[in-house]
């Protein structure tokens, strides 16, 4: 397409390298910045200057945060069970179920030989630390993705708890809550019928 | 949701307000700006902060551009005729059909009294002084939306025009090109035998 205006045609180019967004969303957001009053753009860019210049990683478990120790250790929390999560948005997922009251640890991603990954690009080396120094932890539950890749490090974690003293746990795969059985696929039902348990509204 | 941290939580609202990108989005969004090098959020901040402070609108035909004095009068261009509408992004799409070689005016929105839109609030004087000055110009087509609004426009553009020595065409409304006729609506349908036309393939 051709752009009437050179600063247009930056701001498109550079909206759309985000993901999820093409040069048509892009240039609708641009259009829709030039309407707004020059304070809201000024607003905007603020926040993500500030964001992007001023965000901390918790040292002890990998949360993004805005000082570099997190809420993680606040004392209502449950300290003897760290939940092992992939990236941030996890925690959130988990937190807002409210079934979960622990410490988390986020890994930054996950074992990924394909993608030039390995264990030492992860925070796995931190999370056995953790576990050694904190005596009150006495459980570990794995909350990574069902895919070959979250499943590799999964085992790869399990292998190198398995000389402490903690329980390694996994969150249950089955049958997703409200979804029919037919849809379900052949893995996933011969997985939650090996993994069946006792009956609970819960 | 509880956000990790409240530069997060800025971040996230402040891209929430911008149209069709919810909380969800826009978390995913800020979560990739800080897997980026720092350097991915500062090119989009600058090109966001050029446009929104350099940007001009052509004094002619109000089309958004870098200069007061946008293309718009090229040599190669139709100057006889002047298609009007509503925004830039229809400039784009009237140039993108290679169609139409004419002139433009963006009227920058259409009367809309429930919103307190009046003639006065959109360029169409400048396009009646417009259309007075330049002794050139043959034909108005408006190419404004179907709807009560840009039908009023439309109206209204074409009463002030009765006294010019121009001829006032719309674009013509009818079945889209590639669709069946069952799927069409009864207005359309009736407009488009209405209108019918000679045969061709163009």
């Amino acid at each position: 397409m051709e752009y009437p205006s050179l600063l247009i045609e930056r701001a498109v180019e550079e909206i759309s390298k985000l993901p999820g967004i093409g040069k048509k969303t892009a240039l609708r957001l641009v259009l829709h910045l030039l309407r707004q009053p020059a304070n809201f753009t000024a607003d905007l860019l603020l926040a993500l200057k500030d964001l992007r210049e001023n965000i901390k990683y918790c040292t002890t478990c990998h949360i993004i945060a805005d000082t570099e120790k997190c809420t993680c250790q606040n004392a209502y929390r449950d300290t003897s069970v760290i939940c092992v999560v992939e990236d941030t948005p996890d925690v959130l997922a988990i937190r807002s179920t409210g079934k979960y009251n622990g410490l988390f640890h986020v890994l930054g991603g996950r074992i990924s030989p394909v993608d030039g990954i390995g264990p030492e690009n992860v925070n796995i080396e931190s999370l056995i630390n953790r576990v050694k120094s904190e005596d009150q932890v006495k459980e570990v539950i794995l909350a990574l993705s069902t895919t070959i890749e979250g499943d590799t490090t999964s085992f790869y974690i399990t292998k190198l708890l398995k000389e402490q003293n903690v329980k390694v746990t996994t969150i249950a795969r089955g049958i997703p809550v409200g979804s029919e059985l037919e849809f379900a696929d052949e893995v996933t039902l011969g997985r939650s019928i090996a993994s069946r348990m006792l009956f609970s509204q819960d």
